[in-house]
């Protein structure tokens, strides 16, 4: 897409510190890591999509297999790893080409993203009456 | 594993909100979702693998599948979605059996999952020595 900044840098036209990139999918350092060490990579599919429901499956077949070699990668030196994929602005969205953040873990590293509060389901027949829902949707 | 809280969904030995299911691949809902509304679903591989970098190819892609499938009915009522992947306990992997968040969003849920601080490099030449230091453990 033309006014995609993730788009620019896959065809080179703005630069990155390209990690690894194959024929369908490319990974690359974010610029503002979330690691004060450093190490926040971007996995994406080279072709553009907004969300992860509108990736082909092939495409996203790609993309998953580039960011399990990445985490390998990442886990020879991190404590730990989040991966991360946000979808629409009100989860945290910011650039509308799907990516997956990998986030290098270390012990004190201040990071949250994994701390969420738990909320409970009132009942059996709640959480099956959720689990209804979604099964429809399918 | 015999040990594994997950291996023993899968196995239909102590039970769940199952919402989909393949020969490879299952998804279930989180009995402490993050999102007040819930609908917070886990979707992980059938056998047992500790960490994203351990799964097989094979069973990687179909995991992935079913996390796009999912995530398509759940954007069918959500206003946006987080899928979250945790990989050791540093980073928040409470049960050590790979396994995908697949978090619902609304505006004004209280969830803070993708709101990280952003570092900085301090300069080209130390986020180019991370990229290198990167690609040569791939």
């Amino acid at each position: 897409m033309n006014d995609c900044i993730f788009c620019k840098i896959i065809k080179k036209e703005i630069p990155a510190s390209i990690v690894y990139e194959d024929s369908k999918t490319i990974a690359f350092l974010d610029i503002a890591p979330a690691s004060p060490k450093g190490g926040h990579t971007l996995v994406m599919s080279k072709n553009h999509y907004e969300l992860i429901s509108e990736i082909s499956d092939e495409d996203v077949k790609a993309v998953i297999l580039t960011v399990k070699k990445l985490s390998k990668a990442l886990l020879k030196f991190a404590e730990g790893l989040n991966i991360i994929q946000n979808n629409k602005r009100v989860a945290g969205q910011l650039v509308p080409h799907a990516h997956f953040h990998l986030i290098p873990r270390f012990v004190g590293d201040g990071i949250t993203v994994e701390k969420w509060s738990a909320h409970k389901y009132k009942d059996s027949k709640e959480i099956e009456e959720v689990a209804a829902k979604i099964k429809k949707l399918l």
